[in-house]
């Protein structure tokens, strides 16, 4: 019998990521191309449409049965209905598109769509730091900032798809203004693109030093990456900047821990890819914001899928989605 | 057939209250004393113990068959032992305290112990705004400031019984400090201690107003109410304090909304005596911290439960621990 995969999408903030994903999360082929730059909902639908065609043209050469499609997506998502509901920051445009039925009409195939860290969330339950977790949170560190959360196994949507929306959560009354109309969200703090606007305002003020060395002089090219190299370098600019990211995301983590008393928080995202410098600071904050003991029962762990694509989230949704629950841990 | 009840104690931050509930939720009986004074753990116990007998005489003189005890206490417990784990701020002698066992042995009845705002949850889920309601949250503000979250129908209480703590999120990394170890907690802007502390700090700069006469000229002797009535007469340091509880209320409450999403958010606890002050207030911030859409989805209500006491929570939660649910609302 010829083996089964799920189309597996995830559209990040930057990058379009996809591949095959077998039920067991063998990951029989896997591209990514950068997204189309912003403000091109119709671009970014035929990209979508694209990958899919390529996906299948490789499962049809090497004999793959495919059995349907998981697509992860920046944004909130009315999952009933497959439709990108508020696209949030990336593409405004797809806001209230119905993709879910687009691609259910063109391939004939069933199709599942929810929001990207609700995906990553669910790889994490199926083949990650979650297997045989029945309650957990998901904190994911990008373009923007995500969350997820499990209880009881099952995926928290709420009652319109907001749910886990950590990243959007105050933590600062009074702070940073963030697109999503709302004060002081961790994601102000701590998503890559904050995490270097903060150093840029900083630099503004401050003497030449390392971090205008590594983006060539020019702070408009500054980056999360030179962020980090810098703070590696004892950059001090670099280095507080890095502090308040990690201090957010570990107010964010105490939040979890006395609203939730999670048995894990899983920490991913790309910014995490610094986690050499974030984790200890993340760790620091938390301790000093969560209850001591709720934080012991919490074990706080860095996602596996970081550099590797999040595919297998898109194809733990379509698992999920079709009533296939995952195998013990 | 003899009326069944349930002995019913609710313990506050301040206040005792004991009574008996039929499990439709109607109050046979109902009595308050006010707690022994902080520090005092074993004068507490003999309290508790002196009014179960009560409660036992007059269920024997009325002819009522006692199911079992409810008890609701503050701090967090350990639910399967009936043990208090962390009592927070009230009685620290109560620490470690096997409530729970120490009252079963007594009166020779099962005992269900958990915090008192968990309890009061479910007294929303049985009796009051959460009737047939899968998904709600609650966030009372009273001496602390505590929360509870039903998910599916079923209490969040999380790996060591600190699920719901909504009081204890952090909302302002630089904020007050909170007596939990924390920073920025809600509960230093919104409970009634803080209510009346953020007050007493103003009125040290001041001039001379309605809040200081309310007092009798001795600051020490403000309690929140005397906040909340300088309000209602304009006093522009009542004003600001007022503002910054329902600022903080409303950061928790958009927090919540982003987070879970819920189909509703039961507002309680004495503080909310003046949600003419304060419902406008927090309404006007959440809307200004969650998304627009999630929030529309919430409905937010205030629980009917504040002035009556709130000993069907504890009933509630003896109902919902010895697997009797919730009449459909």
């Amino acid at each position: 019998m010829a083996q089964t995969v799920i189309l597996s999408l995830d559209m990040g903030g930057t990058t379009l990521s996809y591949g095959l994903v077998q039920p067991d999360g063998r990951v029989r082929f896997q591209r990514a191309v950068g997204t189309h730059a912003r403000g091109r909902g119709e671009a970014v639908i035929q990209q979508v449409l694209e990958v899919t065609r390529t996906l299948l043209e490789v499962a049809s050469r090497r004999r793959l049965r495919v059995s349907g499609i998981g697509i992860g997506v920046p944004g909130t998502v009315d999952v009933a209905r497959g439709r990108i509901r508020d696209n949030i920051q990336n593409v405004p445009e797809l806001e209230g598109v119905a993709l879910g039925p687009l691609l259910r009409r063109r391939f004939a195939l069933p199709v599942h769509l929810d929001n990207d860290v609700n995906a990553h969330t669910l790889g994490e339950l199926y083949f990650g730091r979650g297997r045989g977790v029945q309650n957990f949170a998901m904190l994911a560190a990008g373009t923007g900032v995500g969350g997820g959360i499990v209880i009881g196994g099952k995926l928290l949507r709420g009652r319109r798809g907001y749910g886990g929306e950590a990243g959007h959560t105050t933590v600062n009354l009074d702070g940073r203004p963030c697109f999503c109309g709302s004060i002081g969200c961790i994601k102000t703090y701590s998503s890559g693109p904050d995490i270097a606007a903060q150093a840029r305002e900083r630099l503004q003020t401050a003497q030449p030093g390392r971090l205008l060395e590594l983006c060539g002089g020019d702070p408009r090219r500054l980056t999360a990456r030179d962020v980090f190299a810098a703070a590696r370098a004892n950059d001090p600019i670099a280095l507080e900047v890095v502090e308040i990211a990690g201090r957010a995301l570990g107010a964010g983590v105490a939040n979890l821990v006395n609203l939730l008393n999670p048995e894990m928080i899983v920490l991913g995202g790309g910014v995490l890819e610094a986690s050499d410098l974030l984790l200890p600071r993340i760790k620091r904050w938390a301790a000093s914001y969560a209850f001591a003991d709720a934080l012991r029962g919490t074990r706080l762990v860095v996602s596996r899928f970081i550099k590797r694509s999040s595919i297998r989230g898109a194809a733990a949704l379509f698992l999920y989605e079709t009533d296939r629950p995952p195998r013990s841990g």
